[in-house]
């Protein structure tokens, strides 16, 4: 916290956590360093800190996560927070009205922080517009998960020091990923470069806008990266027949012992979870020397504190 | 709390909140009063006080309801007690016993508080007769939501100033409606004129015997009421065929802007929640400056609030 | 707590309790004299300790369970620990894998008790085998139950005095039962001696390896014992057909008044609820005089509160 104190004023003024394709460096390396003043409460036999006492976080999940819920859940309480689960059927949102209604009773009940995760991209920014609770973006559609490219970017720049100059692989589905596009801002942001690898069929049509360049082969890129980041298939988004089989996209996309003996010797190996074991990568892999897998989520929750503590502290100065 | 001591004796004798029928003006207008103290602590901000540190309230959901639900976690967690959500599916509850046997559980493990909600009209008094911990009536078939109640006279007082005179109008299926039998005790025993507004088939059978009048046409009574509360229509529970259609009963029964021309200019526009838009009201209307729904969410908290308050109070005076 | 300390040596050395066949008599009754100490916690007006503030509680739950999974909730509340609901879906653990990943990231996420229910025997084990966490287990299949092994001791020798030479029959489906497994432990353990009874097709097949005597006629024993055990019928793990009908099984097993005539006058009857009322006993023995089902509950929450502190202080002195 004297971390915040320090500088003249407070370099941090967004009430809402929306994404970070809009988020400048500045802004992105302040939320690293603030997660980084709150990563040892939980090394703490006591882990709490009293910051945001007496405030509401409403967890407003309308695609289930235990994973991501819970992070937020443990990072609102380790601020003392209380925690309400406003978890919902996908079946009670089928209109835009009634996201604006559940909006605003939730703003009635006098809550200060709403984490929403919502299939539709740009669901936390019409809340944030119709809401006087702070927003955080657990995912929206296929836009942005931001505190995901957040830990990511913190748990590569905690092993390697600085993203700059660095060149990272985001492999799979790219197409149907929120992480591919956070990771994809965060990193360049950061001074990284970012390929994305996958079949053609799971390659958005905008790639060629992207700040990135493309590869259809893992096997031209695995040697020269410094990070590869797995994503996961997500099986109940794919429709049609992206790839022939799973076993002929773990074939070309799968992170396989063969070809991490091709890697450089420190590449660092991430997924943003859960992993499916032998098709994404092998076993031996994930539990491998440079997986970093568990740290990413160590460092989630450092990294939700922050976001957290920081929209928070935004919202009480501008009011 | 000083408002609590200023009497010589403590005005609030009754360990469990079942219905409003049973309630005299005084006692209504005691928590209202409450309320009205507990109100500024949602507007604090550390949205904490410490009267029911170390109480555990059970949130006994046998119908969900993710807002009622919410609002009394919330209103717990603010006076610091701890909520247990003990939501349950129907089915497990099909026999009497079942719930006399839950309620023992519940009192075994040393809970204080009770919230129930459930389809059987008198569960709640059941439950107070069996159990020693204090029992809120959430909702009982179509019997009674106090809370609901009092939120919606605390928030006719909180603008009217008093309730004495004013003309009322509760719009819709009144027949499957405790909000409707909840408002209409509250309301005419603070002083004012309900009039049950709907078609025949959506009209309760012992509606003669009740302290109201009744009319079966909006465009009748739209002229001449102070407030105008729109029932939800909750197509869950109507069986057969109570109106030709949807759009029908919204043409006879649904408060448009059309509607509103020919009402009095300060018309109160209240709705239970959640809003069927276009159905019971047109969005204009919902969003109109007539409208007091989202007042209503916000008051619930704060009559919440004195409800737990004042049940655990008489609790530890009778023990 | 000085309870605790007034040994020289701390007596509880394991940071996970899997089951109670590995524990000594002299680990059981520490555990006992434990709960005694926090028994009082819950009759004060508040029922809140600070031993585990600070600490993360999991539930980890893959077999629903409320009332258990509440228990430990309170039971975690009252310590002041958070308490996190990781309930899954036991598709999503159809592989050992995953329940392992699962661990690791709870184990990530700084948690510090994980208490597990899981339909595989030995789940608990292998969690504890693979995670820096507390693990207790909250039954593991037809293997063990641990903390409610050590309630049911608890209440019998709250009663009773001591469990020394006492005569104990556990009635009913003992094949799937983890409840009596954890039970014959530590009743034997305890001194007492136990029969399990019930139909051929309900006794497990190891049984003459255990130590226990066996009876087909809950008429044979009902004169004979201080304590009768009615284990619960869980019709969803019953395949097969292991009785002719309900009714056949009542008449030769159930616990009725006519043969509570023939019992001990102080017998103590338990049960581990909930109860199928009128299959394993008739409401008036559920309700009379030598039930002590409620206590049974009432304890439980001692129970666990003295085992979450326990493994807590046991990881605590170990790092």
């Amino acid at each position: 916290m004297a971390l915040i104190r320090k500088g003249k004023q407070f370099p941090w003024q967004h009430k809402h956590l929306l994404g970070l394709r809009e988020l400048s460096t500045e802004e992105i390396t302040y939320i690293l360093d603030t997660a980084k003043g709150f990563e040892q409460i939980s090394t703490r036999p006591v882990k709490k800190a009293p910051p945001l006492r007496g405030k509401v976080v409403v967890n407003l999940f309308f695609e289930d996560s235990t994973r991501t819920r819970n992070s937020f859940a443990l990072a609102a309480g380790r601020l003392s927070a209380d925690v309400i689960d406003f978890t919902q059927k996908a079946s009670s949102v089928s209109k835009g009205e009634t996201l604006l209604d559940t909006a605003k009773n939730l703003e009635a009940m006098g809550i200060d922080i709403v984490v929403i995760r919502h299939s539709a991209a740009g669901a936390a920014k019409f809340l944030s517009r119709n809401i006087n609770a702070c927003v955080v973006n657990a995912g929206d559609g296929y836009c942005e998960h931001p505190t995901q490219g957040l830990l990511d970017v913190y748990t590569i720049r905690k092993i390697k020091g600085s993203l700059k100059g660095l060149k990272i692989a985001i492999v799979g589905d790219i197409a149907h990923s929120r992480v591919a596009r956070s990771d994809m801002w965060a990193m360049t942001k950061l001074g990284a470069e970012v390929i994305f690898v996958g079949p053609p069929t799971l390659m958005p049509t905008e790639v060629s806008r992207l700040p990135v360049s493309v590869s259809y082969s893992l096997d031209e890129v695995i040697e020269k990266v410094d990070v590869v980041n797995m994503l996961r298939i997500q099986f109940e988004r794919l429709g049609g027949n992206p790839f022939p089989s799973i076993r002929e996209y773990s074939h070309y996309f799968g992170l396989t012992v063969e070809r991490m003996k091709r890697a450089k010797p420190d590449i660092m190996v991430m997924h943003p979870g859960p992993i499916n074991r032998g098709l994404e990568m092998e076993s031996e892999v994930a539990d491998g020397k440079n997986s970093v897998i568990l740290q990413q989520v160590t460092n989630g929750l450092a990294v939700r504190m922050a976001v957290l503590f920081l929209v928070n502290q935004a919202a009480a100065q501008a009011s």
